[in-house]
């Protein structure tokens, strides 16, 4: 009983939401300290761009709720997961809010974090490989000396249509542009390119990144709608752009 | 005799190069994956960049190899190093090279790979947490809806000189800035943003991030440079530019 009350008290007094990144898709790839919270865990929130196999990792007792929003789709809505969030971290004193990638990268995690915090729920971040790192496993750095020195990631779903302008910007500097949720604006993307006369800049789509089915096109810019319809490439995707896609031609 | 024999062959027919990345500090911030493989390791090539205490989990027959660089130094060359991937690889059959963060994020793990496989040495690449996505800790996600939409990654030390041209590009979008190997820089990218008039965007700096000595000052980045001295932030460091870094003043 009285470790029970123990328990009881600590699971009250100070609830917590650990927002946790998956990494791009292998299971191995997730940290050793996610995987380490993932074996503790009592409750996780999953949604689809966390590999499920990750689940196989949790005591048995682990309730694991599904709140998935596949791309461009809606299934739970943000307001629905909040409150799981806040039923959860009462209830059981801890929850996993485990995402794909990295949650403060296109992830909204921080969204949840303001949420839970305005609900008296402390919080608990762990960063994920983002899917743009996967890339190395096309043999695509995303950084090269003397190549490219930066790296600008931007998101296809920008909620104020500048998508293109912020490729232009990217254009103008040696960068490689690294672009999530993009494929549905495949062919915007393409032709802002060959309007700035860059329709020839090497190109990569990667689908599935570090999974067993990943797959992949390379090519220039500009042919890439047609080289993804003609290899079924959709999403989840990562669109890779620049010089380094090429860099492995080189040996 | 035989067993050594196929030990023999295995090691001299397929010499391999694994480039690894250590994450930002923090060794829980390792991948699952690279904490496998250093348990595997006969012979680790390492620098200052990764946390040594990686070095723990290996066997103790392992053979731990400093190849340190710090920041604005040199120790080994390039060419010694690539000198010691040669040897090992084809002595020990396989050597892991253990670098800071993502070994293809400004790590020049690319051009190792290139080096290797010029060598007939075949290559695996692991990704790791890249010092960035340590922002998190000090409650800045690198993205937030509405707010970021972007990341422009840049390198202090670019090559070519154009470090100011690319701020003045991504002060165009609402990107965040993240800024590694900028401290020596700090003024000129001070003065950038004075420059355009933006003097006032939200900033961080951010020092051993993800270890226990990390520190960190928010503030305007025209301030950074003052805020720097009186705190004596140096390197390494990541500088984060954008509103992001105010998001939890909104809390």
């Amino acid at each position: 009983m009285i470790s029970n009350s123990g328990n009881f008290s600590k699971n009250y007094a100070e609830p917590e939401l650990i927002v946790l990144g998956a990494g791009p898709g292998d299971p191995e790839l997730i940290t050793l300290k996610g995987y380490r919270l993932l074996q503790q865990a009592d409750v996780i929130l999953y949604d689809n761009l966390a590999n499920q196999q990750l689940l196989e990792l949790t005591k048995p007792s682990c309730l694991k709720v599904y709140v998935g929003k596949r791309p461009y789709e809606r299934y739970a809505s943000q307001d629905e997961i909040n409150g799981l969030i806040k039923k959860y971290a009462f209830e059981y004193g801890s929850v996993i809010r485990l995402k794909g990638g990295d949650p403060f990268i296109f992830g909204r995690g921080y969204e949840e974090i303001m949420y839970a915090r305005s609900q008296g729920i402390r919080t608990t971040f762990v960063p994920g490989i983002t899917s743009m790192q996967a890339s190395g496993f096309e043999d695509i750095p995303l950084t090269h000396r003397a190549i490219s020195e930066g790296v600008w990631m931007v998101t296809g779903t920008k909620k104020d249509g500048t998508l293109s302008a912020d490729l232009r910007l990217a254009m103008q500097s040696n960068a490689t542009v690294a672009i999530y949720m993009g494929m549905k604006q495949l062919p915007v993307i393409t032709d802002t390119y060959i309007k700035e006369n860059q329709g020839d800049t090497p190109a990569a789509i990667i689908q599935h990144a570090s999974l067993p089915q990943q797959k992949s096109i390379k090519g220039l810019i500009k042919d890439m709608p047609a080289l993804a319809e003609e290899h079924q490439l959709t999403y989840p995707s990562i669109i890779i752009i620049g010089q380094v896609v090429n860099l492995n031609s080189l040996l």
